[in-house]
């Protein structure tokens, strides 16, 4: 491809709004541009890139027997309300009404069309397992759309679905999927961690999410410095500090404290004791705001709303206003443990598990002169609810090993599934068994965004300049750059390209003759192919073309005549580099 | 691919409600099925073609240096408002808001959004032209999906534009479309006519439907038999009989009619003449049903309402009812063809051309009683517009060269259209010149679905027992079918299949061991891969494997060491017979 008749040129600037790394260089490298906030055109530089995507997670699919289907994107609504997913979703999930009244919701997953879908074929026993692959169109209503390609409204995913007669079986291809995932990784320059997580609104009970460690991530996992321990905060276990708990409970007594001091860090003064020692109790609400919810920890941490809403049985929880608490007759920094008996049948009370085995905390009745010392779980109050609520933080005791876990920024780039029965006993998903009874077919799902792939490897390849492809990913392989007006130059140029071209080897080469040198070294390393060529005046001086690897500074001259060899080799060396051959 | 662990297998019998041949085998082929009406999932078979078809597409915009690109499917509304092609498009554009009340419209095609695409890149004169395709995903609220894939309201559609500084450089590239488009029919097996025909709703002013000649289809052409002209019905010209058209005007009187006699076949036989000599009157609509339109043809010819619509200026018209007769006074069958001065403001009166060249025509203003005789255009009536208003029948007159005019029934398999400035002058399509001025861009589009693609080479290559797929879209080049529980001839069969697959010639294997040979033979007829392979006891007895084209019936047996390079050869030999190597 001429560079003169791309579609889709280098712009000089990014947008304001664009805080993302990868949303600045996929824009001003031409890659991708908005039509709506979090719907993305790719141009052409930018499409290349997405069908390389697809097509080595195509290749890992087919690897481990999976066979591409597709289903359409408008599902009759009822796929969603047998298994109650139209509510789980909520907003997200988008709906309209065709011509005669029929209501659809647009594709956010496919979990119910895919179930019967392969129940419709009658399967038996022999028929299992069916393991199945597309890319298509996914459609949320997200809240916030952000960061360019990394959280959008319209993108298209890898979705995968498995079905099986044993739980046996489905741990072997949940397996496959695993080792695929993390092939597909290394295939395309990800570092990442398969992380144990929360399943969310899509139902099922066990799942690994894969998270790429990377500071534009919206996400957080805990990593265990010393062993393998790896998850996302929502599942993240560590080890409270149970302060005193050997102690003996020593006697319930209100104690006189200044009004002004209110929170844990004022107490900690006051007191001069470690946050640790603190009761802190924080309102959360449920969605219908029909229920409040009182969570309980020590001072020294913070509830995740997740664990929190897992452990009341709710998808989602909002934090308690103003309003909430006065409702019940209380106000910011007076809210307590226990006592808000008149409206028992409103509150749920929940306190984390470090609470219980501390000894003698300070704290959770707080009054306007006083609050309690010496307070125990069990003898001074009781919780509706015991369960792990607390965030984990950096530097945790690591609940496995007690080595120290480490909190890290990350993009959630896979997630794979283990449904068990959830969507096929509610969408009939039936198999004939040795014993012609009918049973239950046991079900994974398996998914990748390719447009969130593709800001992931910006994210984590680029530098000042701009993107830095992997060359299993890179728009062309070969960026060839022609210095000046030279007619020799250029014509040289033009030969190689051809050559190049001829060979099958992916080039773009930079044909304008109206444009300084800066600027095109500016756009090459912005545009990031991995093997640049110069052909200028200088280099045809020295007897040959200079060749530079867009991660390198240094370059070489290389001779026209083993041309093709020394690039066929260059890339086999940046392909084993990802993964090596065996 | 073993049978055995396809996900998808043949079935038995299609429904009733398929009446199409392509729906009928494509469902009981397993190649795809219905989620709810005109919306289809492609099972692993049927995406096999699909993703083939896709294929021989892209590489021919390749070679026509089309650049590929994507746009969301969910566009803001404004870009359909801005050149009216909302109302244009009326109930078949589906419409949804976003959670904060945004309105888009569902992708029913993209000419808005891709030029504001290529007018936000600010082209000069050097960027042009820009040439761009895709595939994505089309939502059209079809009133009638029909004939299974034939007609859907949700399909993957190629959609390519061009953008130019001049109106030559875009014919060039219309042509190279128009060249394409011939080559890809070519390369998957259709026959084709390329037809000028109607814009529609895209605007427009000029395009080639692409039309597969086909009992199946919807769509009718007209043929000469004798010269190069085919075309649309809505836009074929043919020779009008012009009866008596050098007689003299006869004196206008009105004659005595019984009452019965109503119908043109009636009038024939009441006064033995021919049905052009008599006046036909037909009521039509506006879809607001504010104007009434009298088409008035002779009584040999038919309407066609698109004609009839482009006359009087409406995208599309209804057929006027028993209460628009009453609203001006008259009732079926005593249609005027003038005289209705009461409701002249609404009514708009339309002739035929062939009208105005006859003389002394029979009726127009029939009575309970009567009917006139010599009625001549100009002389005793007017009309508003005078137009080519008829519908072109089996053995009409060619106006081009006077030979005879064939219909024939046809699928409209791809479109391109030339636009003009239809599209930029609505969306500020400019692009800046050599002289430094702002112009508008000269654009076309270009369209083939591959849902109908898919169908239209069934409905074009099949036989009472199947599918007979054209070698470059089969689902598998070669289908093994293994006979018997013969330990040795599956052990053979097996050590096919396996040097065959790693030979790079894809293979379905019916592996089987349960099934009969009839059962067998019957699902390969059905399923249509080209070249059949039989290993079987006799096969083996006579020192080889059995090989059977589908297209066939005579079998040859050939010998296992040479097995791959008679593949090979067959499979070139296929290939050719589509279209001839260079």
């Amino acid at each position: 491809m001429k560079y003169s008749k791309l579609f889709g040129k280098t712009v000089r600037e990014a947008k304001k709004e664009m805080t993302a790394k990868s949303h600045q260089l996929l824009y001003t490298g031409g890659f991708i541009r908005e039509l709506s906030a979090g719907r993305y055109e790719f141009l052409p530089l930018g499409f290349r890139v997405w069908k390389k995507l697809v097509n080595v997670i195509d290749e890992e699919m087919e690897a481990i027997s999976s066979q591409r289907f597709s289903i359409p994107i408008l599902q009759p609504m009822e796929f969603w309300a047998k298994s109650n997913r139209d509510k789980a979703w909520g907003k997200s999930l988008m709906k309209i009404k065709d011509r005669t009244g029929a209501e659809f919701a647009l594709s956010a997953t496919g979990e119910g069309v895919v179930t019967e879908m392969v129940a419709g074929t009658n399967p038996t026993y022999k028929d299992l397992p069916v393991i199945v692959h597309q890319f298509i169109i996914k459609l949320r209503d997200e809240k916030r759309a952000r960061g360019g390609l990394l959280r959008t409204r319209e993108f298209v995913m890898k979705d995968a679905y498995s079905f099986h007669d044993t739980e046996e079986d489905f741990m072997n291809t949940y397996d496959d999927f695993y080792k695929a995932y993390s092939r597909i990784c290394e295939r395309i320059g990800l570092n990442y961690y398969a992380c144990i997580a929360d399943s969310g609104p899509l139902g099922g009970d066990y799942c690994h999410e894969f998270q790429i460690p990377c500071d534009a991530g919206e996400d957080h996992i805990v990593k265990c410095e010393k062993c393998d321990y790896a998850v996302n905060v929502e599942k993240a276990e560590f080890v409270r500090k149970e302060v005193n708990k050997k102690e003996e409970m020593k006697e319930y007594k209100m104690a006189d404290l200044p009004e002004k001091v209110q929170k844990i860090k004022d107490l900690m003064k006051h007191y001069d004791m470690p946050a640790e020692m603190f009761i802190k109790n924080v309102l959360y609400k449920t969605l219908d705001g029909k229920k409040l919810i009182i969570a309980t920890v020590t001072g020294d941490l913070d509830v995740n709303s997740v664990k929190l809403a897992k452990a009341v049985g709710e998808d989602e929880l909002e934090i308690g206003e103003d309003v909430d608490l006065k409702s019940i007759g209380s106000k910011t920094g007076y809210l307590h443990s226990w006592g808000y008996d008149e409206h028992k049948d409103r509150i749920i009370y929940v306190v984390d598990e470090g609470i219980t085995k501390t000894r003698n905390l300070y704290g959770g009745y707080k009054t306007a002169t006083q609050d309690p010392l010496n307070v125990n779980y069990g003898r001074d109050f009781e919780a509706d609810i015991v369960a792990d609520i607390a965030e984990p933080y950096d530097g945790a005791i690591c609940g496995k090993c007690r080595g120290v876990l480490k909190l890290i920024r990350s993009i959630e780039w896979g997630h794979i599934f283990k449904y068990d029965h959830f969507y096929t006993k509610h969408h009939d998903g039936f198999f004939t068994d040795r014993d012609g009874q009918k049973k239950l077919m046991y079900m994974g799902a398996y998914g990748i965004g390719i447009g969130r792939s593709l800001a992931t490897v910006v994210e984590t390849h680029h530098d000042d300049k701009g993107i830095s492809w992997p060359i299993s990913v890179a728009p062309y392989k070969v960026h060839l750059v022609s210095l000046g007006e030279d007619k020799a130059v250029n014509k040289k140029a033009l030969s190689l390209y051809e050559e190049i071209e001829k060979a099958g080897i992916e080039i773009l080469w930079d044909d304008r003759i109206d444009v300084s040198a800066g600027v095109k070294f500016n756009d090459a390393d912005l545009i990031g192919i991995p093997i640049r060529l110069i052909v200028s005046e200088k280099s045809l001086g020295k007897g040959g073309i200079e060749m530079k690897l867009r991660k390198n500074k240094e370059s070489e001259i290389i001779k026209a005549d083993n041309l093709l060899e020394v690039l066929r080799e260059k890339i086999t060396q940046l392909e084993d580099e990802l993964i090596p051959k065996k």
